[in-house]
């Protein structure tokens, strides 16, 4: 899933994304809530129409960005105290305000309100972390029985506000709805934590199952511990995960990442890497990684990727791209991005297309080793 | 013209100025013997292969840069010496070595090299820059006569160039050929200078015509003169200009000022506005400017110019867009300028059908009325 923090993968427009067949994407509660408010997306329709995206949607909890920017958060009970990375104001997020915001954004999959265990964390902190989170998944759970018919279809059948709203103003051209059948409910997943203890895992996975969702993630991981680790965990917690449900590495990763958690296992990923590093001028390829600030693309007439069929890798030079980069222009993040989100979508299509033809060991041997050929060497 | 300072349109993929139906775009030969720089330009086989764009290229001669971002400059007989503004290093320009690069970069139209008059200038002042730019033209006109042939496409043929290049390295596969006759030269405009004195604007423009070019240009407007003066200054030298040959006025404008400018015989134009200022947050509207920052717009559900069809209109909301832009998202850039682009190009379509059908009187009633009936008033 390409990363539309704010309602928009960076530097790409959604007919970008449509052309790349992205079938998802996902969005941050946690950056929505406060910008631009439930309330407004609300009014507006849901996430889908005020983005005027018609593809799926996945909203995550805001659990991870309330403990990874806010340094002054204050874990309870009942919910997480912090302050707005904007304005320093005073906010609070529980299992339901959490899941109140998602039902509110109306994204196809949202996501249980969870505590990103910090690494390192001992066993006796991990556990406490762990049982709170399960706590809290079924807070989310039950919030999210009572309430799921709130979503935002179905208030546009027949609910106040959308009435309001047409009386009130010319009918919108922009913004296409959502055709959504208006008995359907969004799909709640559950997070496995744990730390980087196995048995924990175990537990939180076999725990979690039992209070029930639609689909199972691995949470806390790629937080500081060496990927040795992470793929010892994903290994051991994986198989605990229903084999009939989606299983969702949360926040992972780079494309060799992709490749072994799929081999442990994993079903779906969300990642800022093609994002993030295209706009700091790095282009994933099918060699490795090639980072267009170096010296040596200054009159390269190739393409990004030899191997890619993209439109930016069938048009434009490295040597342009460069120019590009160097000289601040916009357009820059704009290849890069569009590239990058090609190459990872690309993959994540050939890993499926290998896995149907039972071909995935040779496809991850043949990739793997490609990767590692070293373009930059 | 959409206007590709460093070779890029701001923020525009090339897709997006097909799909509008840009069928030329300028580039500033100041900006781009800066950076990357001439050499590298040319060995990469010009302008048009270095961007990938197929359509039409004009580039000016570096002239109004040297004068508007260098204070420092030093303006003799010979050329204008100047520091370049990224990092202080000493140039030197003159009409040989502007029409030079603007040959070696092979755009399909190429500018004299000129001295933008300041403003204010005496009539003395006014006159004696005059008859530089006039010296300046026939030396721009003698070097181009000479070096015509000199151009990328014909150093692809047979240059050495090139065929060093494809010896020496993979047949490259980004950037696609230019289909150029090999026997083909470049268009040559000249430009009329003469401040705002009438009499010299039309002494310039006569002399100018009797050096002889392929079109004219209007240079030195819209540098500080009341809106009023301007037109005045239109109005009395277009029509010294050859009515067969294009007549391009620089730098300029609103979408008024192209409607008034074309009333008074101007063919061709070239402007920031739509790019810069959609990046700034500014939407150009049938019904006026439209400040995508205004809290007006923070619920508005409909498209930021409900006259126009582009696919930006066609998708998005005001709200989005302004949520896009106050939360410093790349797409709100991307999506304005898109949208100005599409208004000012269909803009010039509609002037030049009201021209043909004989109507353009009326169209330019109605198209100002509208403009001010004042969207934001």
């Amino acid at each position: 899933m390409p990363v539309g923090t704010l309602a928009s993968v960076k530097g790409t427009a959604n007919e970008t994304l449509e052309q790349l067949n992205a079938q998802i994407i996902l969005a941050n509660t946690y950056h929505l809530y406060l910008r631009p408010g439930t309330e407004q997306i609300s009014k507006l329709g849901g996430l889908h129409r005020f983005m005027s995206w018609d593809g799926a949607l996945l909203t995550d909890s805001g659990g991870f960005q309330v403990f990874s920017l806010n340094d002054l958060r204050k874990v309870t009970e009942e919910g997480v105290s912090f302050r707005s990375h904007l304005d320093g104001s005073s906010l609070f997020l529980s299992p339901e305000s959490a899941t109140e915001a998602q039902i509110a954004f109306g994204a196809d999959i949202i996501m249980a309100f969870d505590e990103c265990t910090e690494y390192p964390a001992d066993t006796d902190r991990a556990r406490r972390s762990m049982e709170m989170t399960l706590r809290w998944a079924k807070r989310s759970r039950d919030y999210f029985e009572a309430h799921k018919q709130e979503v935002p279809w179905a208030q546009a059948v027949g609910g106040p506000q959308q009435v309001e709203l047409r009386a009130s103003r010319p009918q919108p051209r922009a913004g296409r709805p959502r055709s959504h059948d208006a008995e359907a409910t969004q799909a709640l997943f559950g997070i496995v934590q744990g730390g980087m203890h196995p048995e924990l895992r175990k537990e939180s996975a076999e725990r979690t199952v039992e209070i029930g969702f639609d689909g199972y993630a691995i949470g806390g991981l790629s937080v500081g511990e060496e990927k040795r680790v992470m793929m010892e965990v994903i290994k051991e917690v994986a198989p605990q995960m229903p084999a009939d449900k989606p299983r969702y590495l949360m926040g992972v990763g780079t494309p060799e990442d992709l490749i072994e958690a799929v081999a442990r296992g994993v079903d779906m990923f969300d990642c800022v890497l093609p994002t993030r590093n295209g706009r700091n001028g790095q282009a994933f390829t099918s060699r490795g990684k090639l980072n267009i600030k170096n010296a040596r693309y200054t009159t390269d007439q190739m393409p990004l990727d030899e191997a890619c069929n993209c439109s930016v890798c069938r048009r434009h030079s490295r040597a342009y791209i460069r120019h590009l980069y160097q000289s601040g222009e916009m357009l820059a993040s704009i290849l890069l991005t569009h590239h990058n989100l090609a190459f990872f979508l690309d993959t994540m299509k050939r890993v499926r297309q290998a896995i149907r033809s039972d071909q995935f060991a040779q496809f991850r041997r043949e990739y793997t080793e490609q990767l590692n050929s070293g373009l930059e060497a």
